[in-house]
């Protein structure tokens, strides 16, 4: 095995946030369920955005926030999305790359436009999306470089990406690869709602072509269709090396070979936005996973990087990680 | 005199923001001078950004970022100022619309697109901007609506108008209506240099049109070409009824008819992006004035309102103003 040349490569729908403040009543009038994310098409995308308040825009991605989040602490990412030729597309692609992320995927040059989620902030610093898919439903094996996967480290994948046709068959290339070149494949199942609509699958996936799975309590239930977090966390021992179940305030447990290490969350001072709390968490833990550091440690880098993120608006680092570890004592 | 149903109507160049860190290295290679506002053209603008770092996209302007201040603290307010039919034209629209504020100027279908200002945040908190003015030089006389200038208490008028061609046709125009409609007309002097590019005419029309002054110690020494900002306050005295002259932390100082208010700065426990000061420092002291309150509580109401917006990034507000100051006992 040759030596890997990329720490990280992560697979994901390429997103642009449109992110404003709302009340909980605006949430309950448009049907919209807290903290989850719902698929929208370009007309409701336009409706929703009519009604809501001031926003900014900012590039997220859940995927390509775990990978900017990578090179912010000091780890070499790649990045593979489907943007359009289109403004949001080149504000996506600088952003990415500003962060230090190689990214080359093409553009699409026809279809839709790129990808927007409009995010309503509540007052509780809960996040709910409503994603129009746009020009991620581009995404298919083509895109994939088995040069790249093969030079990675870890190979990362959303599990929003379940939800375009084509980009299924474009990760199971990938965690394909992947393994066939000795390397590890990681997964966040992303949200319940996501894993519902595609249960099968995603248990497949995990079950055969997952090393390291991220998911926090909701999801984790939904996998195995329990309301019980001590038995879903009993069911996903059985079926991936490592797995990070992250539970908000709680912190985190690392599940590995029969042993739990539970990991405390990181203060906050005020919770602003939760928007990119479990990207940013994986991006700790897999950057300490890069590192050859013990789990635990993993777990305690992916804490505090949670908790940067949401102590502002968006789901892209304000800070240098890597010097905010140091100042923890992380370096 | 009829009732005014407008507090405030602000003109101004309607820009999008594009905010990143930089490091004050990146500044000096740059030639840029830290704090100040430079023009640039649509080449360097694509430059400039390929070499900043990832960035958040949020709506400007000076005095649009003053008229989302008033409709925040409760004031009705209106807004002129000129995008293009494009994306970016699409998000100012939205955003200054969803603050509550009335924007009815119609769009360019023609020319360059939307402006932007390319702005760059020091570790100290300091911003320094590059505009590209795109579509912005498109306003002239004709999008002045003198209905809405005469329903509008206030008409409120940045300085960084003066660069446009034809805006500052445009403005005098809106204070003349003003004016002959017994309504006070309120002007920004937005940046040193750009007072320096049009020192004349700006002394034209604070000498004589103008009864409301908002400046910082650099613009109104630009303005009385001095390095003694005693002198400046001194010859500001003799031109304008009302003079706001602010001071960064060491707040500001109001002068009106031979009498001098000291206001001190409202405190902030983490200066993170200073953009928007003046602006929302403007509209605390402006919705303060159509409450009729007396001129020190105008002045620490914009202090207030300063302090919220340099504690985060981008330039409008992201509480409700108007409990900020019910908070600090304004209400």
């Amino acid at each position: 095995m040759t030596q890997a040349s990329i720490d990280v490569i992560g697979i994901g729908n390429a997103i642009v946030d449109v992110i404003a403040h709302a009340e909980d009543s605006f949430l309950a009038g448009e049907g919209l369920v807290k903290g989850t994310m719902t698929l929208i098409d370009a007309d409701r995308a336009d409706a929703l955005y009519r009604m809501m308040g001031p926003a900014i825009e900012a590039s997220g991605g859940s995927a390509g926030n775990t990978m900017a989040g990578i090179a912010s602490l000091g780890g070499t990412g790649a990045y593979i999305g489907k943007v359009r030729d289109d403004f949001l597309g080149q504000v996506y692609r600088h952003d990415i790359t500003a962060a230090g992320v190689r990214f080359e995927t093409l553009a699409a040059t026809a279809g839709p436009g790129t990808a927007r989620c409009l995010i309503l902030v509540t007052p509780d610093g809960q996040r709910t999306m409503n994603t129009y898919l746009g020009a991620c439903v581009e995404l298919g094996p083509a895109d994939i470089d088995p040069d790249v996967i093969t030079a990675a480290r870890i190979t990362y994948l959303e599990g929003y990406l379940f939800d375009p046709p084509l980009a299924q068959e474009a990760f199971r290339k990938a965690a394909a690869i992947a393994h066939s070149a000795g390397r590890q494949v990681a997964l966040s199942l992303s949200d319940p709602f996501c894993v519902s609509r595609h249960r099968a699958a995603f248990r497949d996936l995990v079950d055969g072509h997952v090393d390291i799975l991220f998911a926090n309590e909701a999801e984790i239930c939904s996998l195995y269709e329990t309301d019980d977090f001590g038995a879903a966390a009993a069911a996903v021992r059985t079926h991936v090396a490592i797995a990070a179940l992250t539970r908000s305030a709680a912190g985190s447990v690392i599940l590995v070979e029969g042993v739990e290490h539970p990991v405390a969350a990181a203060p906050v001072a005020r919770v602003v936005d939760t928007t990119g709390a479990g990207d940013l968490y994986a991006s700790g833990f897999l950057f300490g996973l890069t590192r050859t550091l013990p789990l635990p440690a993993c777990g305690e880098i992916g804490s505090l990087c949670a908790a940067e993120i949401i102590s502002h608006f968006g789901a892209r680092p304000e800070v240098n990680l890597s010097q905010l570890l140091g100042d923890a004592g992380h370096a």
